[in-house]
């Protein structure tokens, strides 16, 4: 499959150094490996290589949703991929899920559901941030997502018009006062996914689901990566200590409305 | 959305205590909290709940995906959810994906992907053990996901049929010897991803996937469960150490395949 | 060097089948893997074996202080070697150490801290149960610790006569409510050790040590085990997920006390 | 306790900033946070603190064994403390032991293990490369552990002229091929503990300790540090991924030696 005026396209030297482009006819890009010149990539297949001027060998990838999620515009942490892949497996995130996001940040969770359920699942994703929204309107049409998202610029304490949400996804600051709207949202048994950064907010939002929510789990997932090289291998020496607790929790008919 | 003759069910104590059934008009479940008489569910809601003879609250959860892989009749060790996960981010995996499973075990992974690639995507997966295709095909029977994949009682080395997959998925005792199959099997900057128990896997596999693949990366994914509790929040005191390094490649042009 | 009559030995089978006995005259040892004749074993050596009537190999070692602790009599969750060891090395405990230790439990902490700064270090002890007090003293005869520590059956909180310590260990449930005393009782720049088994506790404590202490350091201490086996190495699949956080601090000229 | 001259004083700010310096009548210490007058310490508290020219608090800390050694001069990378701790309760190390040292390195464990094993106890710490040995000896010497240790700039491999050992740590790359000589320098019943930080290095060490060793136990350790604050309280974004896998063994009576 060649590349062709338009593609995006990752140039891969290794995996510190590799840069997500669109292939257009009149970009150069400098990098400190030498002066890559675009257009000439086009016609080129993807997994083919070329060398820099300075003689560093760069190869064409043909990128992923990861690719597109690692290399977004952000505007605040993007969530990291051993968490969205938990949250998928936990909630029983699938192909045409109907999905709520609270808190859409700059949409790197949105463009990896995304992926997932369309085209018949949708996400419906509020932010009252108004530059959030533009940021994750960017990202979700670089990844060609976007026509299986809404975006609500609205705060979605004041209610949530759509209903019947398979997962609602809450990425908020303080998802223990979301609680409600969101039981109301939600489909018989749909499933609750909150993020939180703090072990204060784990405490408080496991507490609100203890009411109306079964199966309630917080969760921490920890990633290390191996160095594998012939008969000297080894884990890597740094490795992220913390990015967020994910709790989980499933739809009862019992909730005890507040008065 | 209520409860029909045939539809399966998760009835949901504890963490512990939960049971997947496929409701009937005529079995009674054995439980240490007491009989559970199936037929009486029929026509309750999903959410709802009930008592046993002996006082216990039961929840009528709809089972998701993962509530049908963590109770699937297996053979070997399954996939944990955590390493389910990151696969998917980390190897591209999204709806319409192409993919190539080779060593099919109980069905586990190729339930959950077959769950995001359907229904245009497709799993071709291989595995030589009778009893496994088996035990594959009833699990993948349980959560309707047989129609999109081919069951292959087919030692992959003789050669894999079908070309242009996305993502390749190893899961065998011996990943690299299947490396070369694999690669002419992919598709332009597929991806390879390799599941490996032990590190002299790890060190094995990724040499041989030095010819041909980039972006090689090896990982660990661990997971600590959260007891919160109001004021006495902490982590579990148990944990799973281990349960499989993950390998993932990208394929290049570039194969120096054995004379 | 020969095993006399009194003394202790580990018989040592394997890393689950091991037993810490007293050499007595007349003892008969009843195990899984066949009657053990206690006294046949006085006179061998340190590091030779013998075989059960069931034929089962078991080695005499020389119990270590670790080997003490860990067969140690119990009323308490003991804290466990990791976490013994991080204490000692970043509170800055060596030979000579004066320890103020809070909160003795089964003695487990006392025994192995006795075992460094013995025998012109010493270590003061305080709990406010009896039981707790006898089991640490029988603990701390069997490892020949006694001579090195004071056992003060009084609570802390009422005031601690013996000043100028080194380092104090806090394993109480509300360490924040002894910060004063314990600051009164430390040497100039000397360390508390704070051991909490929830995350509330660290907090609390942590807010507690601002006042009067400098270099505050909360940290969990995780262990992994590794079955090192040719060709097939791999981690433990079980793995123990939490104890406890430890806390330090260093004691400043700076307190503001409470009016 | 007054600062005399000649003292040791850690200089501390924070947990980044801080400096351990040896206390004389004539030296500046230039930091970012203002030029420090060392002189003018004589005679101050420890504990007490004072402010830089550009009114930054620094605290007058007395330095701990942990102090010299995580500021200590080096060569290699150091031990780390979590290492260190687990290596004294594993091994039984205590007041009076006698340690076999095979890779001085720059001295850091040399010198904790002296802290605690003084005044009776010694090391006998063996190294072949000339600098290690001079490092080693100043970092002793500043730590005031001198006496305690016996430095041999001489390769093990060709005999350990002392015996009766009760620990004997080993720090080498190929820490396999000293087995029999450490058996031989052991007590009955002694330890080794081996430092890899390789996989490769664990699985060829526990296969050599196979032979005249049980009790093998290979582990490795994490910690992790807290940010405790009232209300946001979370794990830290970083942690250090590896240093190294610890292997532990005793010795027995039987050891097949090579013919």
């Amino acid at each position: 499959m060649s590349i062709e005026e338009g593609s995006y396209v990752l140039l891969f030297h290794n995996r510190t150094k590799k840069w997500l482009v669109k292939v257009t006819s009149e970009k150069k890009l400098h990098t400190h490996l030498g002066v890559i010149d675009i257009p000439s990539i086009i016609g080129m297949d993807y997994g083919s290589s070329f060398q820099t001027p300075l003689g560093k060998v760069i190869y064409l990838v043909k990128p992923t949703v990861h690719d597109f999620i690692m290399k977004s515009e952000r505007r605040t942490q993007i969530v990291y991929p051993k968490d969205l892949g938990y949250i998928v497996v936990r909630a029983g995130i699938a192909n045409g899920s109907q999905i709520l996001e609270i808190g859409t940040g700059s949409g790197a969770i949105t463009t990896f559901l995304a992926s997932i359920v369309k085209p018949t699942g949708h996400i419906h994703s509020y932010d009252i941030n108004h530059e959030s929204i533009s940021i994750a309107s960017r990202n979700l049409g670089k990844a060609g997502m976007s026509e299986f998202v809404t975006l609500n610029e609205v705060d979605a304490h004041h209610g949530i018009e759509e209903k019947n949400f398979d997962v609602a996804i809450v990425d908020l600051g303080d998802p223990w006062t979301i609680v409600v709207q969101v039981y109301k949202a939600l489909k018989e048994s749909g499933s609750i996914v909150a993020i939180c950064p703090t072990i204060n907010q784990v405490e408080k939002t496991a507490i609100a689901l203890n009411n109306g929510f079964v199966d309630i789990d917080c969760s921490e997932v920890f990633i290390r990566t191996i160095e594998a090289r012939e008969g000297m291998t080894r884990p890597s020496m740094r490795m992220v200590g913390h990015t967020a607790y994910l709790i989980f929790g499933r739809k009862t008919a019992d909730m005890r409305l507040p008065s």
